[in-house]
């Protein structure tokens, strides 16, 4: 399975009244990881945006919380796709400090191909490698 | 079970290029719906905070997000408790339209009770009633 | 000069780790004076980006801070327009606590009218009166 | 006058709508700049909070947009000290494309030192030449 480390510092406009990291900022966390991991393994997705008009829509997120985050700590998430086919695409994270390796959040974020009508799709052939998914049959599917 | 019904409006900052509201901030809304339910069962968190120094860390998020909500749109945050000890209450929410009722989004947070210091402890006794706990024993128990 | 007044929540997300309102978000405020202003007053935003493929781009913001919102304050965003032409509109703000009037932050917005493409473009005719200016005469100016 | 440049990669979080990057979030992007130029002047914002209890607290801030960021630019915010007394210091930044070194926004934020009450106190003496301030003098003023 591959994994791709990202590395972000937190930012004081991630923190709240609590002196810690306001609990949604781990989901934009995610989103960092998620694209640098599809950079890492060559799947450009802005380009996916732009090109084939798919997007990856999010069907569902969940994090939980172990250590609270700091102004300034430096956080390395890291980031795997625990699932594919060709509808869906699931991430999973966990994210860590970088000084010590403490664990700090782990999560999951379940998306759906679809197009710019944010109608669920297939994932476009080219991608599918990448996923570790076969292409498509020569023949396509009747029901399609 | 009691429900409290938040509502507010879709903000053009919340939304993305995807042109519909970004994944992470269905996590704010549910600190709106939070915040409100809160505060209709009289249970005023600002106070528990600055009064008490007791605070809810969040220790698990979860969303699953069925159609997405856009700029401007008016959405009801729906919340209740649906689970609750003296250590960790979980909050559920279901957010709808307020135009045609349907259905954006459904997701709880779990949270823990803890000090200024961050470390987990028991909710105020005061707030038990609230939360439909039994007021402590007359003696505490010992491991405390 | 008409004046519009939204009131708004201050959300824990809002909030950063000085135990105050991160300085960004006014800016954010200020996007839902301006939302609520145009509505007020019969200026469909929403329905310009839609119907008419025209876009208020920000060209300047600017926000004097003068005492720190809260979590859970209770805030009044007054908004009026300063400045219009057919090319661009400055709209201003005072933000203020609704308890007491307190005076929290004042500045001002200036956005160009731009189109799809986020090239200048002159603001629809339908539009002019709502901004106090005349609607443009029968015979286009050539250089258009 | 010294100059430092921060670079940060722009998050799907922070486009809006419009499809570039919502105009607050430059705001959040300055914050980087300064807390990066800080660090590389050895001046440590985060221990000034915590060792010193003294905090800056934005007066004002301004920004001049000229050219829309979009999702997964990397962004080059040069920062300095355009001004400094004992009681306040000015930034000054220039965020420009990475790429290609075209310019996207100017800005200006002013910041005035204050105690953990959040009421203006003079900066601690230890930073003052870091921002070419003279050491106080040995004879404090009377006044204060």
């Amino acid at each position: 399975m591959k994994k791709n480390q990202a590395r972000l510092r937190v930012r004081y406009a991630e923190t709240d009244q609590m002196g810690v990291v306001y609990y949604a900022n781990y989901l934009v966390w995610m989103e960092v990881g998620r694209v640098e991991y599809c950079k890492a393994f060559d799947f450009d997705y802005r380009n996916m945006e732009i090109e084939d008009g798919v997007m990856l829509a999010v069907a569902e997120a969940r994090c939980r919380y172990s250590f609270p985050a700091r102004f300034d700590d430096e956080v390395v998430v890291e980031t795997w796709v625990s699932e594919a086919t060709t509808r869906m695409v699931t991430f999973a994270y966990e994210m860590k400090l970088a000084a010590d390796g403490r664990k700090l959040a782990a999560g999951e974020t379940r998306h759906v191909f679809c197009g710019r009508d944010l109608k669920p799709c297939r994932m476009p052939e080219k991608y599918r490698e990448k996923f570790g998914l076969k292409p498509a049959a020569a023949k396509p599917a009747p029901a399609e």
